[in-house]
């Protein structure tokens, strides 16, 4: 039976397990889960992912959520993945685990937690507290920052790798979840950040032509995204709206 | 050289990587680094975790940071301790991945906010939000919630186990964090979840005498906070700020 993985390509975690199957030559089936339609919330979805929340995969009788760890799953199960991307040696490994834990509360919370209130919320019609707002642009800049200055500072790679590990993947994703912003957000976030742009450019390399393939659903609702909250006047702008 | 855990007996990871190297024989020395006064922000720890949280741990030539990851470690790197804390079976495995991935941005973020906002926050004279208290408690009933119906449904551990694993412990401490809420708060949270409050019992029981040990500089510093609390006339209840 062919490895399902269930997935949303708007989704940051889906995305990243995405690529890996496809860099990788995992024969998998997409199973679409749409989001903004609710559709994590079905009886069907929630028999495999009782969170509701995308990613999930059923390989065989395993049914497992969480992208953190259905990539390191492949990365064990599925024979011929390259080992850099979840190195064996014990310091690599626990290297790669620290980045994937630190990413949940800091550039997660922060990149996905801002999208969604000042984009996807106000979109949809749900609303955003300006408090909230504030607290996620803070996170994601101190979050930023420790990308640039810590995790970058030794080496292409996080953690100072020569190669890509299942963290860069992971955190690639979530930067890129900051392509929904308006462009003057986009760019007054990201500019700064000059190995993180840089960064973006060499997992986008090294997972070609994967990485932009599975972003492009990503770079569709960006326009249309975009477009909507023109007719929110005075409303693309997140700083506007604290 | 002997292991060092650097740790801070107020923080829950840090309680849960006390309590495992406790349980498991594991020889260390620990390096308090007090959180409230502001300790991990000094070069010297800073030096071991960039970061400026707690729990690090120094092993020879390896500075590790972030709990999950220094359990998985610990668990693989020292000779000896117990197969159920972290399974060597692919599906078992990526079951405690999954618990772990799962708990930072729902129970942690909830438990940990909650106690922050509410709590340490005030009593330090930091400023706190009415939204982002509303926020994290909702987090938090939503979490203990799966806690009791997804992850305690089919079992005395998490994920249906009859033996507990590194996930149980690390999310058990995070639920005791909820200790430092005002008796009132603390039950009006926790009473409903009958599953969660049988659970904890039965890992302070599987990690005796440790788990007491290590919380009971916890238990010290709620009399104060509650007593401290009480001097903030109407604000030692959560809802009352809200």
């Amino acid at each position: 039976m062919v490895l399902k993985v269930c997935a949303d390509r708007l989704s940051a975690p889906s995305r990243s397990v995405l690529i890996f199957c496809k860099k990788n030559g995992i024969d998998f089936e997409e199973i679409v889960v749409t989001v903004l339609k609710g559709h994590q919330f079905s009886p069907e979805y929630k028999a495999i992912n009782p969170m509701g929340q995308v990613p999930a995969i059923v390989d065989g009788k395993l049914k497992l959520f969480e992208s953190h760890a259905i990539l390191i799953y492949l990365s064990c199960a599925i024979p011929g993945v390259a080992s850099h991307w979840y190195p064996g040696d014990p310091a690599k490994r626990a290297k790669v685990h620290s980045i994937l834990d630190w990413h949940h509360l800091h550039l997660r919370r922060g990149a996905g937690g801002l999208v969604f209130h000042s984009i996807l919320a106000p979109v949809n019609g749900m609303r955003s507290y300006p408090e909230i707002l504030i607290q996620t642009e803070e996170i994601l800049l101190r979050s930023l920052s420790k990308l640039e200055n810590v995790w970058l500072k030794d080496g292409r790679f996080l953690g100072g790798s020569t190669q890509p590990s299942i963290a860069d993947l992971s955190l690639a994703c979530e930067v890129m979840q900051l392509e929904l912003l308006s462009e003057r957000d986009y760019h007054r976030i990201l500019t700064p950040y000059k190995k993180v742009k840089k960064w973006i450019e060499d997992i986008r390399s090294a997972t070609a032509p994967y990485f932009d393939e599975v972003h492009e659903h990503l770079f569709e609702s960006q326009k249309g995204i975009r477009e909507k909250m023109v007719t929110h006047s005075g409303k693309n702008n997140v700083r506007s709206k604290m």
